[in-house]
This record gives structure tokens, C-alpha cells and sequence, in this order.
């Protein structure tokens, strides 16, 4: 990673003609620079109830895998995360396995012998106390979370609205836009988390978490099946984001993604591995909830506040390229490229 | 892959009461069942000297793994694609090697020798006769383009004027919404391939293809330097569109692509494979333009015509997807979602 030299740049000025100063200046920060620049204020701790830890089957080489997933927070999608913890408390995911991987759209996991067009045997009995879902739970009632917190909602809408203007670099001629999106009449970030919103009559009505790269959702059935849990996939290619209000999103991996998206992809229908494929279904040995973990165990993570100043300036950032590389900035950025900054720390 | 029904249900109808006329109506079509259903005229035939295709060394089964690139034609890249043709001639790609995989970012593959952080021998000599080109070249100007072809043009902006509103389904009660991009003024289709364009004064300036998923780009250093094709790689993630303008792009893959987006992610900065991981390297055996290779091995490819009207219905079916899996259409798509369909035929 480049290094950022502003403080001995500043001095060398001093010395220096114009022309000289000019070539000297330091050059635009990478978003990745902005950062790792960042004040420790900035960084919001995850969790350990918000985070599971899903160990699988060590690789060819013998190499331990494991995968880390950020649940979500309300007031998204709560009833389905309820069952996952559920889920991984019972057990009930430990022995599953990998059994789609679809390119350029998912990885899923879950019970080989559910609802799999190449089951082999019986599918496990489900854990009592499973909730369910209605399809009104894709999406959040803004109404019902302003009426909840409607003092800190209304400094949050009107500093989102401030950020939400990406503005094009000053010394491009290009128009000025904003972040703008084809699926949705607004997209923001809420503690953390990509979020879209929907209008209607001039005022927002839904907001809802949206189908990124390495977000997490519930596989499910025809509607009004909207899934329990017990089958879960992850996006390992561009933004699915007509999935977006028709599955619920869950959470997100954090670490170890690579294990998930480099998996070898099925060939039946659906990316499903196929009966001959069978040995290609990786092992889940087993997921935690990270809570539940002896102490010295439990992994720490850390994401950038999306309310901060630093990850405003980190998105402006990504929607105007100006470090060395680039030699025109976009002006503008997919809400699924401004990805939020996770960092593991020390417990 | 659901079967359409029109023919059966439309007789059955005439039999029936009306709940049940309305419960036997035919499922909306998926996109993938309007292609299927695409006359045989809607598709156009890629030229031979179009395709590339490179051979990997066999994977860890001893299974043999083919990977096939179609070259971008006029009026992108075109000197970017001159030069790719001539390394391909001069056998110059054999033996190189795929060096970086960086997760949700891009496979590329070149001299594994060539400025890279983890290189241990000497770069391989380039062949004669490679072009240079200029940072405009990343764009295609349109004015010099209408010129070339002023009534097609006009016809085809026309027509693309209608393609556009991908309105959102009759039922919906969200507003209507346009394809829009965060990273254009304008996002279509050309001649097969996706585009972007930016205005300025009301009159559009400058065309450039996307980097959507798939798509290969030219790898290069910090500007001035463009890239030779020596070093090319493909998207793996979700679309890198700030690279738009930034790079060459040159093709796409249209066979093959999970041979690139599953191989080990490096561990070196930027996805390098490090020294220590040199054996991941995947070997390239040859790169062939079809057209030199045997008439009997040359692959033989299609698109649908992105100028037809079943691609204005594939479009705008993504757009507002009513088959039964979804219930709430998202009433606007990604360009990067609307994947131009291509199949291998018989030659």
C-alpha cells in the first residue's frame, strides 16, 4: 500500500519553485489510504452475538477454512436472523454442506438432502422454535422506525442527505450526479449496511438491505415460502439486485469470503452440484455463534462508521478516483463498489 | 428450466370458468425462456477471427479447461485488439501464466516474469509491430462514429430512445424509471456489447464499453502507458465501472469463465500469487484466434442481436422479473445485469 507523505511534502514547499511544488504535490489518497487513516472514534465494534463463525472442511492441502458472517441489526430482517442463531445453538448446520455454486451470482449452503434436485437421502428434522416470516418482512416500515426513534432519525436523514451527493471531481467538466441507482428511488448506507428506499407520494416508505457482493440471504421456496434459515446463500459475483424485497438478506461474510467464492461450480441446473459431483460438496463442520465461544476464541471485528465523517470522505473517494492510477474519475459510484470497511482487532 | 406452455393453456382456457382461466394463465416468461424462444434471425454470428481461445493447463482432475474470449469490435479498442491478435499469432501467450486472482475484483494473466512483485526470472522479449495507443483510445469518439454511418446512427438512437425506459411492472404502483447509471449519463446496448455515454452541452461526447462481469481489459502501468495486451485479465466481481475510461477494454469471456473465477484468490498485494504460492500459478498452454485453427476445431458462437425486439424484451423482462419466483419486480436493472446472451452452435 502507498504511503501517505503529507507531512514531508508540506515541509519540502518550503524549497521548492512553483513548478517544482506543483509536481511535488502529494497525490490524492487511495480510498483504501482514507482508512487506514482513520481516527479509532470512527471504528463501531461488532457484536459477538452478531457474529457466527462457520469452520469447513480443511482444503485440498490440508488448509483450515473458516468463514466469518456479520448478522444484521434491526431493524432489518430479525425474525430470520432469530432462527439462525437458533439454528447454530441446535447444532442443526454442523455436517451440512456447500451444494450450489452458481458463477456470477451465488454460493449456497445448506441441508444436501432439502429441497436439492440431487438428494441423496433424508432431510434432518428441523429445531423447534423456529419463527416465520411473512414477505411484508423483506422490507422495513420507515414509519413504524421513525415513530421509534424519531429525534436521532431526523439528524440521520438530514446528514444523509448531505452525503449522498457524490460529486464529480472539481477539475472534471463532467455534470454533477448523484449516487444514483436502477433498482431503487435512493440508496444510503444505515449503521453499517448497504440500504435502498422506496417513495411513494413524495415520501419514503421501505427501506431494505441490498444484494451486494458477499451479503448473505435465506434460500426459500415459491412464495408465500419466505425460508427459515436452515438454507442460506452468499453473492460471489455482480449485484443480484432484483433479488432485493423478494428474499430476505441476513448478513454478510467479513473474512474468508475467498473460501466461499472460489468453490468449483456446479454443473446442474442452478449451479447445484450434480449426483456425479457429489465430492465437490464441501463440508460444514460447524457454525457458532461467536458469543458462545470460550473468550479466547472468539474473533473481534470492527466496521468504519457509516455515519462518520472519514467514511463520507472514503466514499466520495471511490466515486472520484484521483490517486496515481486513474486519469479520469467516474464521478459517481454503485452503492455495491462503496464497500463498508470491516477490520479484525485484538479481543 | 420451466417450460413455456402458451399453446396448451390458451386451448385449456376455452373450458374453463374464469377463476380457473385466471389460475391456469401461463407464467410470466423468465428472460432466459424469451431467449430460448428468440427466431433463429435475432442471433448474429461472431466472426472467427473474433475469438480467442486459450487453453489452461488441465485442472487438478486431470480435467482439460478452455476458456474462450471474443474479441470487441469497431469501434473500441481496436488497436488494443490488433496487438492481442498478433501476440496470439506469435505464440507469444503460450507458456505464460495466470498470476493475480483478487477476490470480487479480476483474474489476469500474463509474463509471469513482467512486472510483477513476485517475479523471479527475466521478462519474455515482446513481438514486432505492436501498436501504441493514446489515453483517448479508452473512448470512441461519437461524432467521428455518426459521420462514418450518419442514417444507421440516427435509426439506431431513435430505436434506442424507446429501448431504454425499462418501465416497471403494469401492476406496481412505484414510478416509472429509467435504466440509470451511476457512472454515465446514459447506459445501452451496441452491436452486442454494453455502453456508456456522457454528454456535455446536451449533445453526447464520447462512447466506452463497461466493465461488467466477464469483460477483459488490458492490464497497464501509471499513465502515460496504455498497455500493450500483454497482461490481460477478466472481472470476477461485481463491475469495476470506475476502471471505465481508465482501461482498455477488449472482449469478453463467453465459454469457460468459471476455469478464471474459481482458481485460488493470491495472498500478495492486490491478489498476487506470493512466491511461496508460485505452484498456483495456472499455466496458459496457447492462445489461438479461431479463425488460424483447423476448421473442424474452430468453435463457433452467436449473439442475440441487441438491436432486435426480443432483446428489448429480455431487457425489460430482467427489469421487472414477474416469473413465479419473484413478487415484487424491482422496475428498473444494472446494465451490468443485462447479460447479452451468446451460445455455441455447430459450425
Amino acid at each position: 500500500m502507498r504511503t501517505l507523505l503529507l507531512a514531508a511534502s508540506a515541509v519540502l514547499a518550503l524549497s521548492l519553485p512553483l513548478a517544482a511544488q506543483e509536481a511535488a504535490k502529494p497525490a490524492a489518497p487511495a480510498p483504501s489510504e482514507i482508512v487506514a487513516a482513520a481516527p479509532k472514534a470512527d471504528w463501531v465494534a461488532i457484536p459477538a452475538e452478531d457474529l457466527l463463525v462457520m469452520t469447513l472442511a480443511p482444503d485440498a492441502d490440508g488448509k483450515p477454512r473458516q468463514v466469518v458472517i456479520q448478522l444484521m441489526p434491526a431493524p432489518f430482517s430479525q425474525g430470520w436472523v432469530h432462527n439462525i442463531r437458533l439454528f447454530a445453538r441446535a447444532k442443526w448446520y454442523d455436517g451440512i454442506s456447500v451444494n450450489r455454486v452458481q458463477d456470477n451470482y451465488v454460493t449456497q449452503w445448506g441441508d444436501p438432502n432439502y429441497d436439492n434436485p440431487e438428494a441423496t437421502g433424508k432431510p434432518k428434522p428441523l429445531p423447534e422454535g423456529l419463527k416465520v416470516m411473512g414477505e411484508d418482512e423483506y422490507t422495513a416500515s420507515l414509519a413504524e422506525w421513525q415513530n421509534r426513534n424519531a429525534e436521532r432519525d431526523r439528524a440521520r436523514q438530514d446528514k444523509e442527505a448531505a452525503d449522498l451527493v457524490l460529486r464529480p471531481a472539481e477539475t472534471e467538466p463532467y455534470p454533477a450526479w448523484q449516487s444514483i441507482d436502477a433498482y431503487a428511488n435512493n440508496v444510503n448506507f444505515y449503521d453499517g449496511w448497504p440500504v435502498a428506499t422506496v417513495w411513494r407520494n413524495s415520501f419514503p416508505q421501505a427501506w431494505w438491505p441490498t444484494h451486494c457482493y458477499g451479503m448473505v440471504g435465506v434460500g426459500r421456496n415459491y412464495s408465500p415460502d419466505t425460508g427459515s434459515g436452515a438454507e442460506l446463500y452468499t453473492v460471489i459475483g455482480h449485484a443480484p439486485r432484483h433479488l432485493d424485497r423478494n428474499i430476505a438478506l441476513v448478513g454478510r461474510v467479513i473474512e474468508g469470503m475467498q473460501h466461499l467464492s472460489s468453490l468449483p461450480r456446479g454443473s446442474g441446473d442452478l449451479g447445484f452440484y450434480t449426483a456425479e459431483e457429489s465430492a465437490k460438496r464441501t463440508p460444514i463442520m460447524s457454525v457458532r455463534v461467536a458469543n458462545d465461544l470460550p473468550m479466547n476464541e472468539q474473533p473481534a471485528f470492527e466496521y468504519l462508521s457509516t455515519e462518520s465523517e472519514t467514511f463520507a470522505t472514503y466514499a466520495e473517494a471511490i466515486a472520484n478516483r484521483r490517486d496515481p492510477f486513474f486519469i479520469t474519475p467516474a464521478g459517481g459510484a454503485d452503492i455495491c463498489n462503496i464497500r463498508v470497511p470491516v477490520r479484525r482487532v485484538a479481543r
